[in-house]
């Protein structure tokens, strides 16, 4: 037999580091697909305004298993 | 606090140009995902027959952002 | 006019061959998606337990046509 | 039964614009290659005199159906 | 002999198309940079709201002559 | 003394598996170019009708010897 | 109407993180350049004596308006 | 706590399919390095004489666990 | 004259952060390797079980110099 | 009006360096091709006898124009 | 504490060889911006005539420390 | 039957030209790993003091053949 998983892409940002921003994504991807399994970090930004750092943000392709 | 958003890839298709190809995806995005703030141009094709263009082909990567 | 399709990614396990997997994730896809039309190999993977290969995967990108 | 179509690399110029220039590949590869079905985008580059627009250049992969 | 060129990346952001926000930018460049002499590509992105475009923008690499 | 190869970029399909269409990419190749030596998978494909594989393809990059 | 921005790359070092790497770039940049909004990180990398780390440097690509 | 694993690159060939090239290599790896768990195919090449393929060779990066 | 260092590639897999699982790769790379001098994060991905992040890990290509 | 040009990849090997390859390429492909006009180096391998250096090869992709 | 440096891209063009092309480059890049401390090329391209190779030109991109 | 080969990074630098460090690094590699059959430049880099360069760098995959 075999198992089939879905990828999706998000991005999350947030005010604290690029860790906290990761953490936000997935848990806010287990809100609306389940069996989130797990991440793969594609991209890091920050938003700044005149150099300081108003945003940390990464794009994530989240892991997730499909029912049957 | 922070934010969350998905990000879909769509490849939209016109008889026109490529331009009109992301025009055409972004609107057709936007009847399934609501809050459609962006997108990315990944790829770009055209089809032919006899090497008249009958096709202008774009890849887009296309943000909504997640109600919460 | 033109035509707007999805992408999704998908990652399909079997435990005989990349073929088998491509075949399944196909398969699963459809199940889900309607007018899933074709797939893009992004990835080869195997695991194994000493050596011996357990789960043949891959990661491929599905295109669906959007219904209107 | 299968088939097999050939790819070729060309490098088209025009002084228009981008659609112009892949148009311009497209109809100058038919001229010596019969079965042009479509061609992929690889790069578009500018030529400049003092920032004005000389150049409109696009390298395209072109694929063309083999004749058995 | 030999001569050196300086390359550099702008984000150019239009209202009307990619090929308008390519013009802009070389255009731009010049005004601080000069001998301007070409542009490559390297990414295209449209920026929406509710999915209509609001802006279109290119990252450029612009290369100008460095004189002696 | 040296040795020049060319390389030329083919899109092989088959009924039945990439592995099959690998072999029918050379065997094809081999008629029109003497010497084929080479081949490198630079991507496979598969088209589907209703999730049901119909063809596998990939891009082959052949190299072949240049007879002097 | 449209605007321009320009893209310049930096290497920050910290002795403390990955993000402290990221938010010295950041500030420096606003030193020398001002309208800084955003930064991409392009790479990261440690060095190290026997092991221990002693640095942490990152690749970030730094986004600044151009007043007109 | 955690864990460290080691990634080693290897070229099998086999004559006989991609496939059978990655169960040898895996097998292979076995027998230098203990608790191989996965490899990730890098490439896919066919050597050929006249078109007939003689080898399938990939490229795979094998993972193993570290014991301590 | 000149010098020869080697490049592993390592994957490391910490319960706390990314930064605390390149600290560990490089610590644990000593061990085995004497005069480990820098490393290169390649990738960064995470473990989840529903959402919640039970595993940070990165793929780190270490330096180390290679005694004559 | 605009231009049309076209790019072929070959494979150059030299016994002496890798200046020596790229010097043979174009030569050998000014026999086949005419008006040969650039060439971008792709890669660059040596083949040894026990780490003597036997053979210095680079991939070039040639472009040349092609006549009206 | 931390450093910051500057990285900018120049396209040098030498008669001779690469090699040269570099040094040339490396030169040039030190007269307009102090403490050049690394180049890392990242392109390589020959212009011809008539397969007759004119000018040997790199992409490198060149590394200054910011003074405080 | 079928054959399996490990690739091993090196990072080489030499005082002299790109070709010296890819020479030193596979007669380097050669006294550590016997059957050293080829070897791919990934990377080619230059250290320099205020713009005169005192160190050429390469980074090669070197393969190597496992006896049995």
């Amino acid at each position: 037999m075999g198992s089939v998983a879905r990828v999706t892409t998000i991005n999350a940002r947030s005010e604290e580091s690029f860790d906290a921003a990761v953490r936000l994504g997935m848990e806010r991807a287990q809100q609306t697909l389940r069996g989130v399994s797990g991440g793969w970090v594609k991209e890091q930004k920050v938003e700044a305004s005149d150099g300081r750092i108003t945003a940390w943000s990464v794009v994530l392709e989240v892991t997730f298993i499909l029912e049957d």
